[in-house]
């Protein structure tokens, strides 16, 4: 078949809304229509060249939501008309990683994937009979895409499109990394570096468990008036006062009980591991750092009861957990639809990456 | 009254055999005869003059066991004649700290402990009339010395004071690393850097608890033999593998379960973090490094699951824990006996330290 994409031809460059040739789904696999997509920094991220594992052409996007329309051979868990969410983390439910309680991290398509092909080792995307790369195995931003059965939630039928695709990627990644991999418990005093769509979905997370202060960190004060909206308790500006980690562990009595670096700053891991309580605070790396760079302290931090954890898709396992998010969603526990601050359809898609980039956005979403 | 006691009067030079002046127990605290201690790479890094916190003239020793002679005003846990092992981590039972199940760092005598005084402010020692510091609040190179009611755990009467002296630093440091931090689960893979007597604590942790490989790190292959006997399955010499962190994820097919750093060396504390497995591999930092050095990592370490610790004191609760670990050895579950590879009387504690820096005692123990 043939569908409608925005195809990344090579970094750097703007995408190209192109025709191109889809090919149905093998034994396992799913034909999704993507119905709408949001558009993350991780896509600009690869787009822009600087990811060392990104790969041209390729069609990009990993935030969506859809319709099954076709299953192949095999597939039992969906059938066409399910609602569904494309999942960037697998779960397989029968691998070492899936057996494992402690971690979410499905490793049973993920040699492929990384590669940008199926578990077959191919493309189901071509243009003119050469390949197409897939993108973190969803590629959202093609109107009709191919996955893995296994990268697939089926979530309810009532939650609408244009705001349920960000629990795809941002939504899960800050509400998760509260509930599934923190575990944050009420009364927690919670630190969050970087108010950005991260930290938001963070502070919403810390506010949906009950958590007692919320403390953004951002040195962009414009941000203030929408965090407290999501929850935040207080804020405090690095540049206005001597020191952002003293300030922290003044304003807690101590240091936080979790904090959540939202930035990928290397120096922010830093501090928010240092502003954590002594005998018990965890901090949790969600921002991708530059490549190459590290991060660093003494290791008294530790010894003295720190911890200093990172975190991927919230913790979430996708066809468990995503539905669960779905849930607090349309029971009004998040709030969505005040993330998503531009809407456009597919031939607009470039705009989506300079509002990311002038900072205009918080998540902009292309409707199909 | 009197008391003989290795004094330590500056940094960098041998105690010297002395009798002090000794204050019997104010409200609070109770006067203990040292039977038997262990001498530390803690009380010898002190001694150094490298610890940024070493004062003098003071008296060493944290390792020690012995019997209540005397108590104080208020004191209700403890009599004369009961059996006990100081605690450098004392256990208020009503603090912030001592309140929150997830550590073991009561801080209530914290402060005055750390500048070598008593919860009052001031020291029980003294000589010529001029006050001598407690160390670690323990001061256990001294026949008689005075602590806080909560920096004693009550242990029972049958054990041994020159083993389970031993119990006061080293091994539950080892041991409890593994059973109260970590809680390692049966047939998990452990991972020890350092076969020195805390690793080897940790090797019979680790065995105590049923872990699978239990995989020893170090460039010295005469320790082999005895870390064997203590439980260690396998061993990998640094200086006979290309790369000591794929030997082991080679070795444990992805990666430890549980690492351990017992060396004090940041290099080793980032093998031990990046030796663990991908999604829930944990590296806990026993070792104390040099003042100033810092650990550092990719990021993409933490996010990918694995998770960054540290312990002091194995985690225990003094007065709750160290009792089980009593126990523990009394059982038969933990050896002490092959550890204690010197015994000394007082007057030649400075042999103890000789033996600890040519590398040829485990632990020497000073009986009084």
């Amino acid at each position: 078949m043939k569908t409608r994409a925005a195809v990344a031809f090579q970094a750097g460059k703007p995408l190209e809304i192109v025709e191109v040739d889809l090919q149905g789904p093998q034994p396992g696999e799913v034909l999704v229509e993507i119905m709408a997509t949001g558009v993350c920094h991780t896509d600009a991220f690869t787009l822009s060249g600087d990811d060392p594992e990104g790969a041209f052409p390729a069609i990009l996007g990993h935030e969506g939501a859809g319709i099954v329309r076709e299953v192949g051979a095999g597939v039992t868990s969906l059938k066409p008309g399910d609602h569904v969410i494309p999942l960037y983390t697998a779960e397989c439910r029968n691998c070492k990683f899936c057996l494992n309680p402690k971690t979410n991290l499905c490793q049973a398509v993920r040699a492929t994937q990384g590669q940008g092909l199926m578990p077959d080792g191919t493309s189901r995307f071509s243009l003119d009979g050469k390949p197409i790369l897939h993108y973190m195995g969803c590629s959202t931003f093609s109107n009709f895409t191919v996955l893995p059965e296994i990268s697939l939630a089926k979530i309810r039928e009532d939650a609408p499109f244009d705001l349920a695709c960000y629990i795809g990627c941002g939504v899960t990644t800050g509400v998760g990394v509260v509930a599934f991999d923190a575990k944050v418990e009420p009364g927690s005093n919670v630190v969050v570096f970087g108010l950005g769509g991260i930290g938001l979905n963070v502070i919403q997370g810390a506010k949906m468990v009950g958590a007692n202060k919320i403390i953004g960190i951002d040195i962009n004060p414009s941000k203030v008036e929408i965090a407290k909206q999501f929850g935040m308790t207080d804020f405090i500006n690095p540049k206005e006062v001597e020191n952002v980690v003293d300030a922290i562990i003044e304003a807690t009595d101590g240091g936080a009980d979790y904090s959540f670096e939202c930035i990928g700053n290397v120096n922010t891991m830093r501090q928010a591991l240092e502003c954590c309580h002594k005998g018990w605070g965890e901090s949790y790396i969600i921002g991708v750092a530059g490549a190459g760079q590290e991060i660093s302290t003494r290791p008294f931090q530790l010894v003295t009861g720190r911890v200093w954890r990172g975190t991927a898709f919230g913790g979430a396992r996708g066809r468990t957990d995503v539905p669960k998010v779905v849930d607090w969603f349309m029971d009004g526990k998040i709030n969505i639809k005040d993330l998503i601050t531009h809407k456009m359809p597919l031939q607009d898609i470039n705009k989506a990456f300079d509002l990311m980039h002038s900072g205009e956005s918080i998540r902009s979403v292309v409707e199909f």
